[in-house]
This record gives C-alpha cells, sequence and structure tokens, in this order.
C-alpha cells in the first residue's frame, strides 16, 4: 500500500517518553479483580468501573454516564445482584469531525493462582528480560482499553487537537454474555450513540505472534440439539439391556452420521451455499503469516486435518465447520454406572460462513437427523431443534476504518497487517453493525499467543505500547479520509 | 410337583398369630434411618446394628457378635468414618443338623418426603384397605431381614426345634457397594461361617406381582471404557471447527457399531459363545408368569425390542447385551457450550452369561473397537479398556435347597413358584458361593413392583406374612432333606 504519511512521529515519540505512565495505570487495573462470573466478586467489578470513570475524567472526557442494567437474571446464586454499569464518555463533540466509537470491556475471566500461574494473577508481573506484562486482563481487556486512555492522554500532554470526536462504551459483563449490552445499545442509538460514524473494537488477536492482522470477519453459529426419548425413567442395564430400545444407541447412531473424519459435513446442501472461492479471495491468503506448526501448538497436539496453510486458513474462516460437544442426560462421571438413559439429547453446532442462509441450514439440519433416526426404525421418539443462533460477519477490508487501520499499522510495525477472519464469533460485532448501522474494523492489540482465558495471560510491552500507537494513528488516518 | 408334605401347619397358624407382633417390629426397624450413603446417618446404621442385636439376643441366639469394618474408604467427607459392622448370631450348635447361612442387609437407600413420597419414609404407613406397609426398607431389605428372626420368636413360642443349625450375617453396607464384606466372608469361611452347608439370600424380588419365584441365575458384567484423546485442551469449535480431528467424532463414530437397533452386539465372537438354548431350557420359559404389558409398565414406555414373551425373557436371563451408558469429558449440562472436548470417554458394558469367557471377551471387544477406530484413520489416539468385571451366575434349580424352597412356597402360596433368573447382578451371590464353596439360593419375600429404590417403597402384608411362613417351611424342608 502506498499512502501519504501523516506527521505522526511527535505522537509516536510521546507515547514512548509516558510508557512508564501507561505500565503502571495497566498495573492498577490488572490488581482490580474484576471478575464477572463471581457473583462474591461483583464489588470488583464496580471498583473497576468507577476506575475507569476517574481516568476519563482526569484526561479531560465529558458527559461520563454510568448506565445501570438492572438486577441480574437468574441463574444467579444471590437474586438481588446488580449488573455492573456501562461506562459512557465523551472527548470531543465537534460538528465537523467524524466520530469513533470504541468499544471494550474492563472484566475479566477468573483467575486464581492454584491454576497454575506461576504468578498472583492480579499483581501485574513484569518480566524484563522478556518484556512482558503478565496479568489477568493484561490483554483481554484492559490492556487495549487502557490505550484509548493512553491515547487522549498522549494528545492532551502534546496539546495537539484529537482529530475526531471520541466515544467510549466500556462493559462489564463480556465474560458473561454481555447482559443488557444489546437492550443499550439500541437504547442509546439514537441518543448518546447519535452521529457515531463507525465503531473500533480490540479485543481480539493476532492471528500469530509476529505480524499485526485487521479482523474483517467472523463465522457464525446455529447450534442444534437433538433429544431421543425412550422409557419413562432412566433405567438398570441389567434388567433391562436388550430388551429395550435404547436412546443412547440410536443418538450415537445419529451423531455418528453428521460429519466425516476429514471434517465433511454429511448433510447435502449446505456446501452448495457456501459463497464460492474466487482467485482474488484465494490470493489474499497467500501471505498471510500463518502455519501448521503454529496450529499445532496452539491446539496441543498432531491432530491437524489439513496441512497445508491456505487450506487450515480456508478451513477455519470460509468454510462451515461442525463439531458435537457432547450429550446431556447420559451417565457423564468418572468410573462406572450401569444405567441406560431414558432421555438423551445431542449438542452439535455448524460454523456459518456467506452465503448460508440460516432458516434453510436449519431445516436441511433437521430433515435430515430426522431422516437418519427414521432409517434406524426405533421406536423411540426424536426431536431436533436449534437452540440459537448467530449470524457470521464480513466487512469491507477496503473501506475507510480499515483503510486508516492499515496505515497506522503500517506506519509503526513498518509492515503491512494481514487481512484475516476469525472461525469464531464476537456477537457484540454484529449488534452494533446492526444496531447503529455503522461499519465495525476489529483492531486488536495483542498476540495470538497472550492466553487470553488461559493461565500466565500476557501483554507484550511492544504490544501494548505499538497497539497505543496504532489506535492513535488509526484516529487521525480515520480523521483526514 | 409331587412330595410328601410336612405338618407346618401349627407353625403357619402361629405366624397368622403373631403378625401384630411382626409388623411392630417392622415399624421399629424402619423408624431407624439407616441409610449407608449419608455420611451424617451413620449413626442411625450402627444404631439398626445394635436394634438387630437386642433383637437377637432376646429371640436367644448366640455367639453374637459385632464385626467391625475399620474405616470407610476414600471418597468420603469424613476421613475417620467407620463402616457399620456387620451383625453375626448362632441359633442352634447341632453337629447332627445341617446348617444354613441367611444373608441380609440392614441399610436402606436414601429417602426424602420431598422425592414424591405420600408419606414420611421412615414412619411405616399401614395402608389397611390394600393391606400394604409402606416405608424405606420395608421389603429392601428389613422386612425380609426380620422374617428370619419372626420365624426364631414363632418356633420359640410352639417350643418347636429349628430343623437346622441358623447362621444370620446382616451388613450395613449393601447399598454403598457392600464394602468390606468379601474380605469378612474370607476371613470367616473357615472360622464363624465353618460347617455352613448353603446360604439362602432373601433380597430380590418376584418377577412380576402375583406369583412367587425362586431365583437360580444372574447375567455378569463386564464394563469398558474408550479414550479419545485428541488436542491438548479443550478447545473452541470457532477457532478450530474444521481444522482439527475431534474426538468426538471418532468416539460416536465407534459407539455407533457396537450394536444395532435391535439391541444384536456388532462384535464378532461373542454369540459362539453363548450356552445353546436346549429344548428343555426353553420349555422352562413357557409357564412364567410375564408379558411385554407388564415390561412396558416397568419401563414406563411402549418401546419393548421384542414382543413374544418368551424372547423377551430370554433376552434379560440368557443372551448377553450390550448398553451405551454415557460419555465422560464431553459438554453434558443443559443448554449450549461450542467446545471441542479434547479427551472423551466412551463407557459401555457387557450383560454377560454362560458360557461366555470374561478374558475372551475382552479381547474380541477391545479389538474391535480398536479395528473400528482404526477405519476412521483418525490422527487422534484411542485406548479401550475393561474397567471392571462381574461374573454370570447360575445354579440347577433342582438342587436340595431349591426343591426346599419350592416345596415351602407351594405349602404357603398353593403354586408352584416360577424358576427365574435375573438380568443383572448381585454381586453378594458369587462372594458366598466362592468363597465358602456351598450353594447359594435367592428366595426372594417381595414383589416386582415394591419399589425398592425408589419413592413409596412397600411391602404387602400378604407377602410379609407368606413370606416368613416359606423362609421357615424352606429351614423345615432343607432340614429333613
Amino acid at each position: 500500500m502506498s499512502y501519504e504519511k501523516l506527521p505522526l512521529q511527535p505522537f509516536f515519540d510521546k507515547i514512548d517518553e509516558l510508557k512508564p505512565a501507561f505500565v503502571e495505570r495497566l498495573r492498577k487495573a490488572i490488581a482490580i479483580p474484576s471478575v464477572s462470573g463471581d457473583e462474591s466478586l461483583r464489588p470488583k467489578v464496580v471498583e473497576m468501573a468507577h476506575f475507569l470513570v476517574d481516568e476519563l475524567t482526569d484526561l479531560g472526557f465529558h458527559d461520563i454516564q454510568l448506565k445501570e442494567l438492572g438486577v441480574q437474571p437468574p441463574p444467579v446464586e444471590n437474586k438481588d445482584l446488580k449488573l455492573p454499569p456501562i461506562v459512557l464518555g465523551r472527548y470531543g463533540n465537534d460538528k465537523n469531525k467524524k466520530t469513533v466509537l470504541v468499544y471494550g470491556h474492563y472484566d475479566v475471566q477468573p483467575a486464581l493462582k492454584e491454576d497454575g500461574w506461576s504468578t498472583d494473577p492480579f499483581t501485574m508481573y513484569h518480566d524484563t528480560t522478556k518484556d512482558i506484562l503478565y496479568g489477568r486482563g493484561s490483554t483481554d481487556d484492559k490492556g487495549p482499553v487502557l490505550g484509548w486512555l493512553n491515547v487522549i492522554q498522549a494528545h492532551n500532554e502534546l496539546k495537539w487537537e484529537l482529530p475526531v470526536n471520541l466515544v467510549v462504551c466500556f462493559e462489564g459483563m463480556e465474560e458473561s454474555g454481555s447482559l443488557g449490552l444489546d437492550e443499550l445499545i439500541a437504547a442509546e442509538a439514537k441518543n448518546y450513540f447519535n452521529g457515531v460514524d463507525t465503531v473500533c473494537i480490540s479485543d481480539n488477536y493476532w492471528l500469530g505472534t509476529t505480524k499485526p492482522v485487521l479482523t474483517y470477519g467472523l463465522r457464525g453459529c446455529n447450534y442444534y440439539q437433538v433429544s431421543i426419548k425412550g422409557p419413562g425413567a432412566d433405567l438398570h442395564s441389567g434388567i433391562f439391556g436388550g430388551i429395550i430400545a435404547e436412546p443412547m444407541t440410536d443418538l450415537v447412531k445419529v451423531l455418528a452420521q453428521l460429519v466425516d473424519g476429514n471434517g465433511r459435513i454429511l448433510i447435502p446442501g449446505i456446501d452448495d451455499m457456501v459463497a464460492p472461492l474466487t482467485e482474488k479471495e484465494d490470493k489474499l491468503y497467500d501471505d498471510i503469516d500463518f502455519s501448521v506448526e503454529e496450529l499445532n501448538a496452539a491446539a496441543g497436539s498432531d491432530t491437524a486435518l489439513h496441512q497445508d496453510k491456505k487450506a487450515i486458513l480456508k478451513h477455519r474462516w470460509r468454510y462451515p465447520s461442525l463439531s458435537v460437544h457432547g450429550i446431556e442426560g447420559a451417565f457423564s462421571g468418572g468410573g462406572a454406572k450401569t444405567v441406560i438413559p431414558s432421555k438423551v439429547i445431542g449438542k452439535f453446532s455448524i460454523r456459518t460462513v456467506p452465503n448460508i442462509e440460516s432458516a434453510k441450514l436449519d431445516k436441511l439440519v433437521i430433515d435430515y437427523v430426522n431422516a437418519k433416526f427414521a432409517e434406524l426404525g426405533s421406536p423411540n421418539s426424536i426431536k431436533a431443534e436449534l437452540i440459537h443462533d448467530g449470524a457470521y460477519w464480513v466487512s469491507n477490508p477496503f473501506n475507510e476504518a480499515f483503510t486508516a487501520a492499515a496505515k497506522a499499522t503500517e506506519d509503526v510495525w513498518n509492515i503491512k497487517p494481514d487481512f484475516t477472519r476469525e472461525g469464531g464469533s464476537i456477537p457484540i460485532t454484529l449488534s452494533f453493525e446492526q444496531l447503529l448501522g455503522t461499519d465495525v474494523l476489529l483492531l486488536p492489540m495483542g498476540r495470538g499467543d497472550d492466553g487470553a482465558h488461559s493461565i500466565n495471560e500476557k501483554l507484550n510491552m511492544s504490544n501494548y505500547i505499538n497497539g497505543c500507537k496504532t489506535l492513535g494513528g488509526y484516529l487521525h488516518y480515520y480523521g483526514k479520509a
């Protein structure tokens, strides 16, 4: 990409200069164990919201609001438990500038030293040899959230004007289903979020460990269950084995016919809906920094279905896949139990991609499952149904936001970013796109090996600092576009 | 059967006369919640042992011992928890008489009113309209245990000599794995149990609700697990779906090939080991009181694999069966979880019958499972193994003990008993047979609908009273044989 560079060096230098302050800000944030999934830590989640409010206030944000979301719906132990508030704030309100909404979350995954952490998860540890910052939330998502604040601090100290109006939306329930967020976005679309031109989310990761990426696509997910019911209650296999049609026998025969050992979905008609691979798209995969070795390292095994980089990425990003997740109602404990389960519920899901039509997919799946069950001639009864779906998302990687982010990335990292998709879903992406009617850019700060939901979560110092530069650079290029 | 009747009418009349005392004895026993599976109720289990000791003492038993079994092995909450003692006692010690060991258990299954009981489970309720005694332990196994005591009381009041030496062995952990019992039998085989000629166990049930039975066979059970391992940890199906070989996909394909929809085991070589059905044995099934309607009622569904009475009974008693019980390591909860389980363990068992050789069966099963997995060409790894086995048991229904019990049954009920087997296992049967080197007779007191492990457990008054007569009559016919 050849482009006119903006004179951002003073900003980049200021970020470098402020590094000690930014590290200290992250240290303070990590020290607050804002685990949304642990009811007993809910006060800490709320404390983290107030920490952000104080920071935003100090930095000169205005119209700062803590949006209360009411009581957390069941299942909860404490039925009066309040959801953590969503933190909103503005920086700048110039009608002549574009408005960028940035989303992040201030809650974190659970973490205990006993889980196997090398250091206390809520005491930031700076490994100065490798220059890595360890701690729960370092990369997911406190580092990126503070990144936006760091950008503002650098501008303040430079006395630079921000090239856009910035709106921040930080939630505290992302690790626990983002309860209440969709409703808030819908309610504020024409209010607090009125005039937003684009949304930037920094809450995913590079594909690998060395090359920055911009993410323009996500697969969707249609999740199904197949319930097979026989006897009126669980039976003893000694007394009833051999004389009763067993639901578990039927279910494994149905589940066995969904996908073959190479990952090919056996349900006819699905492949026909997948958008054909064009030569242009195929070429996009050529330069992406990835290898089967990286896949094996991430999976912790040598059990990849494809050995070619491009095949792996296509099957992760642009082809559907089917996974069998488990069975409800059968014996699932350790050891031995001689039960004939009376009702078993198989769970599987299909990752969806353009141009799979969700409703048509559901019909193909349910008809196929029913047909395979009918072939068994079983006296048991079956019910196959969709239990939830989430649409795939693909953006235009050549739109203004992506182009701006690509320029900023190249300025900072001296390399063009890879344009990637992800195999999973980030439902909030679609929520913003659909409820605000704007484009969304996924601009990750951390690396693929940061261990977001794992032990020893980390953020490399270079990712934190260069990430801040990239976020700020993106605002400048986007403001100029 | 034509046989010389013994003059037992005075004994039967005495049992009838003592009915109020026997009902009171059962009421007292039911009132002690001797739930062996509930650690907090362990003192009540011990109290029940002492209740029996007091009763045995009053009835004139001698050499009464409480055999302590030490501390209960893990898993337990209280690591100092003592196992309940085994109660031993003798009545008579005449070298010229045969010695009968009777086994029973004084512990019971858990029971809570909230489980759905119509009345408090530990307060005996006598439904005088139907003449049924309700309460936890009524049929399993306090009624039968007290039956032996009732027989002695009747003899005492008649001033009749008991025709055999009686040894009682009552345990308090039967509902929790009979911990310590095998070791005690082995230790006492040449001591307390020296000279025992036969063993009688009254701890199973009639096949149906109207006709008494004697039980001469039990199926065995070989329990297997198939572990399939892929990635190093559970993975996200969004990120890894379609690019990794999934252990769950492999496992359902293997489990689907174990048994067909008609209950036929698909593993070659097993059928060849099953003892051929002789014409004589086939005829044994003709008169047995059973119907497919009874099976459907018991299963709570209309999903029987066979519609013919004889086919049902043969498949329950004398043919092997294979049940798939469940999967460990996969998602087993309600709702949706988008996991690719890294290691899944399928559990299935085969009910064994004469003349299946256990070791040969294991080899056939494990080789077959490995071969079916190999056909998949999966990069995942497999381990198929036996996790426990218990042998089948078949006795000679025409031996002295069965013949004596059959005569007593006919005296009491005016009908020849059905000679039945059971599809399940009662491991203690084999323990006594093998460790003492004697025959074992299974002589049930209760009916097939007593709800032994269920809510509203009951014992019909006629079964309790006629059961006492039958137990006593059996001792007389066996003593004379």
